[in-house]
């Protein structure tokens, strides 16, 4: 079994690599091998809460997990700013690479990460989970339909959490050295990847920012939105910030059906998900109600989907490392349009709402 | 019982009249008076086919039905460019008015006929039946609730649906001499007025449409959107369109809850009406799931909201004709604000997105 099993490092005792962890953990093909902290401390303590297996290393230091030569993939939850210097030394060092998003500060840092990883031939893949939930599949089958959803004419995503006065002043996330892109880096990010995964990943022609950006007094960005428009004349928006409840809604209309739901980021169950959906939607004949009514659909989800990407990224990984397959790009092309995709909105919201055009 | 029945007559034989006629018909304090069209023979058949008891006055020109001093309300679907000659005129003959949306073709008529309405002490009321559901004051409990709801932040609204193609060619929405407003003014309408009623009718300081806009070639809107922003930062957007699946979605995101609907214009069901609501949403320890999970809400409504709206209508012109009150200002206000905006937005839409100050 243990020859089959990818074996990750962790770069750093972020909150978020707990989750991670558990997921590597739940995977059948991926072992917790590896924690490197700047603490031997914090590493030592991380490794002991988060069930990794008594042999695991315990590194003080990032550096000392890539020069471990029996790690074979990484997976880097740093902030932000720091993504450049550690992917690039990683890929450098020929570990695979599974990469918080967003992935870089901007897609010119993304692309030097890309150059050393296609170099490399190592696999990246950034952690945006929801892409791996089978609910996810399920809900792509519908919007490709051509009979039960048509073409996308518009879409809203929202993703809104209600940060406390802690996170406000000190999270990673409101820190211009840190994650610089702030909400939009973080929330904004996955309503971006919904958007772009509707429309099948066919870039916007062009972006305009949503007037009401708020900024913190560092000048981060904790509140904004914007519009998307496509060549086609499909449209979308969105809405992400650290200001409002908790809310992760996506609305996508299209030419004869709709889909609808409100937990795309994170499943409101670990074990099963759900979506509703509308097709060829009318009324009854003195318009009191629908005919027919939308359905619900659950999947069930055993294996929770940050493990499903786990797995997925380590299957990737062991082809490369066993079957001598080449990375598989279309990971890293996502990441890239998300990330090309942020920086044309950033680039609207400094302009104060001008269009930017992505052609 | 008689006496306490408000007599409306109908003017036209628009296919809404029917839905309203009915509503007439289950309303306790309203009855079927009379009808008039251009055609009698139109009138009369409109009468038997939509249960008009035998004694009702079929009429075969709107001035009759006017004319008729036992009519105290008269309901008028007639398209929108036709509003103000006949508002104006029913309002002359102290004519009590339930108008169909949207009110007028702009703000400027539609405070002529509320002059009128003001001269004549006429009630004036909107048919905006959505307002009258029972479920939409549940909501408005939920959304005034500073512990369960909190501050409005940001709001979605959308309401399209996927006009045929004798639609697009015929229908009087798309028609620049009688519905000029177009997907605007139609569904427009009921995405503007959703974002009023959550935002307690405060106006946006300004609105901006956002790009995208689809004209026909007559120059009428069949798709568009916007973004509204007022003075303590809430956002706003709304895109309403004749070229997608029926959808009628409502986001609605505060500091410290969310609202959720599908079907807040017309409810998927007549006898009863749903909404999601999640407070203090946060995660499981792990971030795998949610706590709490958001609660889901059914209100009864026995009574359909076109019936619920013809009721409140009648018992404020019973109240003016038997106790001698003055006409309810809040209907006719909601109305105007929800006007005020809309031309605010087609504005912004010929200037190109141009934002459009409403202060």
């Amino acid at each position: 079994m243990s020859e089959t099993q990818i074996r990750f490092g962790i770069l750093g005792c972020a909150e978020i690599a707990r989750k991670v962890s558990r997921a590597i953990t739940l995977a059948p093909n991926a072992t917790l091998y590896a924690i490197g902290s700047r603490s031997l401390e914090k590493a030592t303590k991380f490794a002991s809460s988060n069930n990794f297996p008594e042999t695991a290393k315990i590194y003080g230091s990032y550096d000392a997990v890539l020069d471990d030569p029996d790690v074979d993939a990484v997976y880097i939850p740093l902030p932000t700013s720091l993504h450049i210097k550690w992917a690039v030394a990683a890929a450098e060092k020929k570990k695979h690479i599974l990469l918080e998003k967003p992935v870089a500060l901007n897609v010119g840092e993304f692309d030097k990460i890309l150059e050393v990883c296609e170099k490399n031939g190592v696999q990246l893949m950034d952690s945006t989970m929801w892409m791996h939930n089978p609910r996810t599949k399920k809900m792509k089958e519908f919007l490709s339909d051509s009979d039960k959803f048509g073409d996308l004419k518009s879409m809203n995503a929202v993703f809104t959490f209600a940060a406390d006065p802690d996170f406000l002043e000190n999270d990673i996330r409101v820190k211009p050295d840190l994650d610089a892109l702030g909400a939009l880096g973080d929330a904004g990010w996955y309503c971006i990847r919904a958007i772009l995964w509707a429309a099948d990943f066919q870039l916007p022609k062009y972006v305009t920012a949503l007037p009401g950006t708020v900024f913190n007094k560092a000048g981060v960005i904790i509140a904004c939105g914007a519009s998307l428009h496509w060549e086609d004349g499909k449209v979308a928006t969105f809405h992400c910030s650290f200001l409002a409840n908790l809310t992760m809604t996506i609305t996508a209309c299209g030419t004869k059906g709709s889909l609808h739901l409100h937990d795309y980021v994170i499943p409101f169950e670990e074990k099963q998900a759900s979506f509703s959906t509308a097709t060829e939607s009318g009324f009854t004949e003195l318009v009191t109600g629908w005919v027919p009514l939308p359905s619900q659909h659950t999947v069930m989800t055993d294996v929770p989907q940050e493990a499903c990407m786990v797995t997925e990224f380590s299957r990737l990984v062991k082809s490369i490392k066993n079957d001598g397959s080449v990375a598989e790009k279309m990971w890293p092309t996502l990441s890239r349009k998300t990330q090309f995709v942020l920086d044309a909105v950033k680039v609207s919201t400094e302009k104060g709402g001008e269009a930017v055009s992505l052609s």
